[in-house]
């Protein structure tokens, strides 16, 4: 059994701070400079340098993760072996849905099975560590990074969060087929200004706490080994110096003991930020803040010795972090087996299998939204079906941070639609005018019109923000023209991010909100459309009327002047525009027709060890089974701090077969009504409360309880 | 010579508690409630209780104040005089620009002038306090009250902010035609979220004391004896009841002695925010945080006794507001001469007088921005000129907020312009085609098309906020329609926001930015126009190219991966727009042409003691003269918090003849070197920092200097 204590005192200071850093496989490797995705520039390291480095950051399969260990180690002293990190957003080779998408299914544990096959997929090629779960909590369309997030809910972020890290680390990291989970971006990368990426970020602490924080939390809770740092500042200091944030927060007061990881090359851009004079300021701010391994840059390694001989920074500090570094690589059993995981064969016989392959359309089935339906889905066989926009034809489901996934394992959706109907027409333009003679007429006869278009992969993501959320000038003249052909229109949306659907909701007949799904994107949405999949996501993302009402989002504070629509001028409102979104969260249609009734609490008085009972009838009367999700908020009336009008504090996802009722009991408990009061303490206040259960959140039941 | 000590001792605790009631003038005498703008709602208060009230809001004219004060004095046992308080914006009755508009003049003194008129006329009415300057730093053009503001520069603020208190206060409160200022509202208020009016704030505390506070701060500086809390939230705790932004900020550490007021109903708004369980818990957490006068509202007068008897508030607490607010009185002279300032006689004398007026259009003459000249302005009486818009005919120039101002004291603008020249064409239609056949062809023949269009006043102000801010859409067709004739076009712009002139910039060939100019606007626009004024107005506020780039303004944090132009995809930037605004701080033609050369600094070296003497010269190299505002800004490159990538330190507006050249001198000194720490303490770091030197923000001569 490794002592690890022992080997860090066998260390040699520049052995030490070589743990420390981070980089990509061709530093050890040449030819695999291919595999490099970001503009790693000359960092000033000499090969002995390099080959002190205690991590990679990326790797292409089993065999290159082989070549670079053994590389490796045939130059280590002590054998200490590389770990290989990277980014497994929402699959490796077989991919799911994108986090955004998968959050609308209000079903964690589907959640953790993605997270668990892609833990199993990926270490097949010898990754240890998924930079994953992404836990930014964000109520900005416009920022591109909303798509790999789980919406603009602090619990949903949390139930998330969990589930993703406890499918990744399953039964324990030490395991063959699972992964060591880095939460990231630490903290409130989300709330970057004007929804422009990597943009400042300031926000009160109490917010921080409030809303922010929570999904990283969860994951920590929950056993998450590493936190990346994000690119943002807050409170005027970038997160991967900031000391408040990676010290007295997370290390301290959370006692977290695994390992903080900066973002791609972000603890030398706190030049640009302007709060380190150079390299070795940087170094210095980062290794007293908190930071451990620094990724991509150089700056520990060229500076951290000289800090440490100028009694700037303490040896205490240096040893603390290796530690963690050195505890990882044990956990993970690394020091037993440097190759854990790598499985030539596994990754031919696993990867892409036929039973991930199916879970992946599990998964996709769950994680889209019916938007609109004005009885024309699902559709019928014997209906003459057109089939246009660009998504009918090009295979671009992956949707974006998806390194090792490809388009050419998806099925383009007229190929997915050919195995149960021949449309009458297939066309990937959206100019109706270029249509041949007879293919205008095949779209004359038929009877409805699949238009599937959207935003593509590249649009959203990282770096890739957007100020104008409309679809496209060309996409909204086809509705259009469909439109004045007095055609049905089923819009079949793939996008990133909220859209502001204002102008295109009148004009189409249903909508159905699909995001990127993956690699079984088009099945699952020909399932649907033909009514094989009973749609039930519910969006975790308010959408809304148009760019001008960001931020919006359903838990918000109100205001001294509510809008009240009783004439008095003198309230917050707009006057060009509503208050309210045109989709709000939680909001998403079935083929079933729910109605939820006989809302009842088995007492209005709470207290701490009485729980109350809150039930409600979901009746399904139509002649379809389906999933509804029952959602529970709350309001505190009075409260220290303001508190929002409406908190997800629970929510139950029930199957209601055809014709049928069941009932959804909540077990409501004081832990429910906690908040973070403007000390930072989280306790509940006694007080009246409102109880509101619905199945979207602008359409509840309410009674009020109290708590003595 | 009162002993404010000894009556208030003698004051009974129900007379103690109405000294910090604000009630309407209809109050005290039913006929006058006409006077009344908002709903004040039965408020549960006997006349006894009324008739121990410390002061009104609003009144009408000298003679109604008489009546009230008579009215009140004949019913008070001590004979405590009334306050009467009034929002005396941008002017009485002789309206000047408003705030926004003013604030583009780069000029403190004309400022100052209007605000000593502006008191001059209000005090003849009676009234005692004017709830101005607005001190609300705002970044959102959304928000519908940056029309009463100074735009986004914390140092303008601050500057703007001085100059009205010394205009209002003059040579002292206690003399007969100086009201005392109440700057508002404390504290942040324009950073309401979305821009929507009343909505919540939420800030980090350092950017509270970095950028929102220096506007108040430098008010109370320059003497204000009151400060009004906002109607939002911050750090989850509504501004009337914010402990720490009343007491520990603004009366203890700021060691303010004066009065602090609640904006309109803000205090029982509590209660909608969540804050306050009722009234009775919103005085107590109100008179705890420190407020003073509670304004139309009674919490304080139906509870404060109660909760002093139930010791819940110390008696001590409600002395030192009582104190504050007899001690204004007693400031103002009001104890000697409760009618202080009402004069009939000077009301009809002075009021709108000539003189007066001739200031109001000297203010309007500075206060417009030129944003586009292809060589069109000034127009030449030989050119046929047509008149179009609805702001050729209609005299709204007011602007939003001028209680006591009226458009029939406004000239229409082809009248102005008659005084010139005889328009072949005025029409205010904006729908060519309802144009009859004489006037399509006067406007054919025309050598140039004068649009005046924009907003209404209505469309800013309070309460109106607004989503979608390009011009309406019947007047783009206007302009659409105009370009498509090939017509010469000169676009003169009315409204209250940065407004979206992306479509529109390139299809016109002057943009004249006028804002509301009050009560001479068409006089000054006119002038202009023919250039007998030169325009010198200088944007105070970002326009942005789209609302999606919102909040965009000058002063903003570098990112750690900026924008670039190089290619690299991974930076801070939008897809589909670019991260610069249409039209940036700082910027404003003239109808001269500036040239800014020779930069040059005495040294490269600043200490402490030994400033630095920042030069350029202005050459004005056409044949006309013409005012040009030289701007200097700092960049401190690397600092314990990120500092923005440029801050306006000192600016110089200076006149420079026809074929001249003069040079602009700063005095640079350590004291503009300094910021707000991570502990809110302010002072410089050594290091580097950036020069910066030019007539608009975007284009600045740099040099770098060392602190030694």
């Amino acid at each position: 059994m490794l002592n690890i204590k022992t080997l860090l005192n066998s260390l040699s200071i520049e052995e030490k701070i070589g743990q420390l850093m981070q980089l990509a496989p061709f530093f050890f490797i040449g030819d695999l400079k291919k595999e490099v995705y970001g503009p790693i520039q000359a960092l000033g390291l000499k090969e002995e340098e390099v080959f002190l480095s205690g991590s990679v950051l990326g790797i292409g399969n089993a065999s290159e993760m082989r070549r670079v260990q053994e590389a490796y180690l045939a130059k280590s002293r002590h054998k200490i072996p590389l770990i290989f990190m990277a980014d497994i957003i929402h699959g490796y080779k077989t991919i799911f849905p994108v986090p955004l998408a998968m959050s609308t299914s209000f079903n964690p544990d589907l959640i953790k099975k993605a997270a668990r096959i892609s833990a199993l997929e990926a270490q097949t090629a010898g990754i240890h560590v998924t930079f994953s779960p992404m836990a930014d909590l964000s109520r900005d369309p416009r920022w591109g990074r909303v798509v790999e997030g789980f919406g603009e809910d602090p619990y949903l972020n949390q139930v998330y969060a969990k589930a993703m890290v406890e499918g990744y680390q399953h039964d324990g990291i030490e395991k063959v087929g699972n992964l060591a989970s880095c939460v990231k971006h630490f903290a409130a990368y989300g709330a970057s200004e004007a929804g422009r990426d990597y943009n400042t970020v300031d926000i009160s602490r109490l917010n921080l706490h409030q809303y922010y924080l929570s999904g990283y939390k969860a994951a920590i809770d929950a056993g998450a080994r590493l936190v990346m740092t994000s690119f943002n500042i807050i409170e005027g200091i970038p997160a991967t110096q900031n000391k408040y944030l990676l010290r007295e927060l997370l290390k301290v007061q959370w006692q977290f003991d695994g390992v903080v990881i900066s973002d791609y090359d972000s603890l030398r851009q706190t030049i640009e930020h302007g709060t380190s004079e150079d390299d070795y300021d940087a170094a210095k701010k980062a290794i007293l803040a908190g930071l451990d391994i620094e990724m991509a840059t150089s700056s520990y390694v060229l500076n951290l010795k000289k800090l440490i001989e100028n009694n700037e920074v303490p040896m205490s500090l240096l040893d603390d972090a290796v530690y963690r570094v050195l505890k990882l690589k044990n956990d993970l059993g690394l020091f037993d087996n440097p190759f854990k995981g790598a499985d030539e064969q596994k990754e031919r016989e696993f990867v892409l299998s036929k039973e991930n392959k199916k879970v992946a359309l599990e998964v996709a089935k769950e994680s889209m939204v019916l938007l609109k339906n004005d009885s024309v889905l699902p559709l019928k066989y014997t209906q003459k079906i057109a089939l246009l926009g660009e998504y009918s034809k090009n295979p671009h489901t992956i949707g974006p941070w998806s390194w090792h996934g490809r388009s050419e394992d998806c099925t383009p959706l007229y190929q997915a639609i050919s195995k149960y109907t021949k449309p009458l027409l297939v066309s990937d333009s959206n100019d109706l005018s270029t249509l041949s003679p007879s293919d205008y007429q095949a779209l004359v006869e038929s009877d409805v019109v699949v238009v599937a278009i959207g935003e593509h992969a590249i649009e959203s993501g990282e770096a890739h923000s957007k100020t104008n959320l409309t679809l496209k000038p060309n996409d909204l003249r086809l509705i259009e023209d469909l439109s004045k052909l007095g055609k049905k229109i089923v819009l079949v949306l793939y996008h990133g991010r909220p859209v502001v659907l204002t102008d295109v909701e009148p004009k189409v007949h249903a909508i159905l909100d699909t995001f990127f799904l993956g690699t079984m994107a088009q099945e699952a949405i020909t399932e649907t459309l033909f009514g094989f999949n009973n749609p039930s996501g519910k969006l975790t993302m308010s959408y809304p009327r148009s760019v001008g009402q960001i931020p919006i989002y359903y838990n918000y504070l109100n205001t001294g002047r509510p809008f009240k629509n009783d004439g008095n001028p003198f309230t917050s409102f707009y006057l060009d525009e509503k208050n309210t979104p045109l989709y709000p969260f939680g909001y998403g249609l079935s083929y079933s027709s729910f109605k939820l009734s006989n809302y009842r609490l088995s007492k209005q008085i709470i207290r701490e060890s009485e729980p109350i009972l809150v039930s409600i009838d979901v009746e399904n009367a139509s002649p379809i089974d389906g999933y509804e999700t029952v959602q529970l908020y709350i309001r505190d009336y009075a409260a220290e701090v303001a508190r929002p009008v409406q908190e997800l504090k629970q929510f139950k996802k029930v199957f209601v077969k055809a014709k049928s009722k069941q009932t959804v009991t909540f077990e409501l408990t004081v832990s429910d009504l906690v908040y973070v009061h403007s000390d930072l303490s989280t306790y509940a206040d006694h007080g009246r409360f409102s109880i509101q259960v619905g199945n979207t959140s602008n359409q509840v039941h309410t009674t009020d309880i109290t708590f003595l």
